[in-house]
């Protein structure tokens, strides 16, 4: 029986009984579905097939490719040595803002779509638009020629790319399908895929505030995306990083910002700008450069200015006015302030990353809904990390809110998310492995 | 987390983990879907982890009784000794028209609904409509009064029995799910619950033309569906027979009735005379009655024209001719004649039951969809059974048809299942066990 002539139920039942689908069927099914074609009812069977049989690495290639396939791509042939960027989500990170400047000063370009927050994660466009002016909308010539003389340009999602990925993921969710490791890998890959930068370098996070609790789940995502990215000729590397407390000590858009700025400026935080740099070494290793070359390249952009430079230009270019890159102060950065204490002396032992992302949102920083408005001054910040000394009352989270807004919720989050104990914890590294 | 307050999401994901679920949760989810409040795509995903994960016997018969008062529930409650009788589903299947009037006539009450025939399987209403001004239909006052004067009412399905079945069914036909054991078990007992007997015979059938390949199969499915009586406090005996080859020599509407009056006449085949008597034995024995008693009081009924007078009071309480009862020469046979003769000499080593159901239905005896009109007279007779000896050029099929309507057809479906060996074949018994 040749692949054309298998019906959606004939697959559904290959996958039911543990086969092993060829591309074509992938493609029967998952095109069929984005076409309106074949039934909600039929695929969420299949989904569910597969959550219990599983896929081999190459049908999850094959699937990742048909879903990239699906809708609108990006073609990046034209620029040289692209990057894209992708956290699997986290709390407080800004790492996006400070690594693609990076990247450009390296020489590498970043022709970059990104989303908006949702919940308790924020989204990079959110934070960039703390810039009065600056805009995530270009037309697609602009952002491809400005990626080209900057080696930055980053923008909302405009185009329809991978939309199997959006019907699958809504229906995933609404069908105990979504913790599936081959599902979880098309859907991020098949984005990227569309996206079209030649490299990808993942930031897997792994931790309680994660969705991936464990190293070693993490690390089988890790292998699942590489994986696809050999299988579809790209360069695919991973980074698995702890995500239990949040990054940096920054959690809010503006109040990131300030912080990716003073990371740029080689004033940032020892956890956010390790992260930075191990992101870019494996950008240029992936483009073959070695690695105690490219660790010192990446450094050295933080601390000669080359980095802010281009953040700075990149601001400019998307209409945003590049004074605030100057004289960051002038960001506006909510007025009320308000503080949760150390209910005993000790030692930070948890300051739970999902807490202070909820707190964020309580005080209006974060949207529940596409579309709702958001105000980008309010946030948390972390004076204390986990692990540093701390006496009884003393202050170890600031609270910056808009006329006391959500102010309740968010305190009673972030004291039901910090513990203290009387002897140091052991922290975790942040980079817990790697993957390529 | 008690029951209600399980999200549908939360349902699949218990089930696909694995999990068993209790009696509330699937009155939520079935109940829901029936109600249409529950979509088709959260209970297919749903049925793909019933079909990989599998249910208890607990289970299955909460299942089943959920779907079972999902609708319309017959009260058969004020009727002593009811039997009702299932099939699985074979071709030239007639015994319910000999075992029905056999129960009433050894003091059993048979309020039964039955089906219309579809694709290759006939239905016994079909069958019975070759009585003409007979009716399945009765109000039900009628219908219960009917059967507690004669012991035999049978009707078409006009109340709404389990329809939640009918809805899964559908649904399961198109995502893959539909062998598997408990759903295939929940499906034919729910509407035998809401039938509202308290005996059920089953015959199960096994082999080449039936739904169960195997008697492993089949006798698993006959256990599921006692168990689910059991559970249910109702007797629930299972036969399992053998369905490679049709039963008795008529396959056809009227042929079939030709050959189950004779056989109500004890001049029937063999191997439907034996079958007929192994379910009136399960019935009598569900009722206490100790077998080799029950074997000799059934058999007496085919040759003391007990049962015979039951069926005939029974034809005429619905309207028929009972004069079609004492002399059925007058029933319309198609006038056509041809026949399909033996390859070669030796012994007939297999007639494909569903050869045989397919060429009834080529001749117009039977329907492609529902709704469709049939012609009562044509059908297929088996001269020669499976073992017998067989000349080079005789007649081992005769086809009866009307104007030669789907006649080659029919030649070449059934030349195709016809095989003639050289040395006798084994032929399997009838009957392959029992389950109660």
């Amino acid at each position: 029986m040749t692949s054309s002539s298998l019906t959606i139920p004939d697959l559904i039942r290959k996958k039911r009984d543990g086969e092993t689908h060829i591309r074509a069927e992938l493609e029967h099914l998952i095109l069929g579905y984005t076409r309106g074609e074949v039934p909600d009812y039929q695929v969420s069977s299949w989904l569910m097939a597969v959550y219990l049989r599983g896929m081999t690495p190459q049908e999850t290639a094959d699937l990742t490719l048909v879903m990239a396939e699906s809708g609108d791509e990006l073609n990046l042939a034209g620029l040289p040595r692209t990057v894209d960027k992708h956290s699997t989500g986290g709390v407080g990170d800004k790492t996006s803002l400070i690594l693609t400047p990076m990247l450009a000063a390296l020489g590498l370009t970043v022709a970059k779509m990104s989303g908006r927050g949702l919940a308790h994660t924020g989204g990079t466009i959110d934070k960039l638009e703390s810039f009065p002016g600056w805009t995530p909308e270009l037309p697609e010539e602009r952002f491809i020629e400005q990626a080209r003389e900057i080696g930055l340009a980053l923008v909302g999602q405009s185009k329809d790319l991978a939309p199997a990925d959006g019907k699958l993921y809504a229906l995933r969710d609404v069908t105990a399908t979504v913790d599936c490791l081959p599902l979880i890998a098309s859907s991020i890959m098949s984005k990227k895929l569309a996206s079209g930068a030649h490299t990808v370098i993942l930031d897997v996070k792994v931790g309680a505030g994660a969705f991936m609790r464990t190293l070693d789940d993490g690390r089988a995502l890790a292998r699942a995306m590489v994986d696809i990215g050999s299988h579809a000729g790209r360069q695919v590397r991973a980074v698995l990083t702890d995500m239990d407390a949040p990054l940096g000590r920054m959690a809010g858009n503006s109040l990131e910002v300030l912080e990716a700025l003073s990371t740029l400026r080689g004033e940032g935080p020892e956890d956010l700008t390790e992260l930075c740099v191990a992101l870019a070494v494996e950008a240029l290793a992936a483009y073959g450069e070695e690695e105690e070359q490219a660790e010192a390249r990446a450094r050295a952009t933080l601390q000669d200015g080359s980095a802010l430079a281009k953040f700075r230009a990149f601001v400019e270019a998307q209409g945003g006015d590049g004074g605030y890159v100057d004289d960051p102060a002038m960001l506006g950065v909510a007025p009320g302030r308000a503080e949760v204490t150390a209910p005993s002396s000790g030692f930070v032992a948890r300051i739970d990353a999902l807490a202070v992302g909820r707190a964020v949102l309580a005080l209006g920083g974060g949207r529940e809904r596409k579309g709702e408005a958001i105000d980008h001054g309010v946030g948390v910040e972390l004076l204390k990390k986990p692990g540093e000394a701390v006496g009884a009352g003393e202050a170890v989270l600031r609270l910056y809110h808009r006329n006391g807004r959500g102010l309740e919720t968010a305190r009673a989050l972030l004291e039901a998310g910090l513990s203290v104990a009387e002897t140091a914890p052991e922290v975790q590294p942040l980079i817990l492995g790697r993957v390529n």
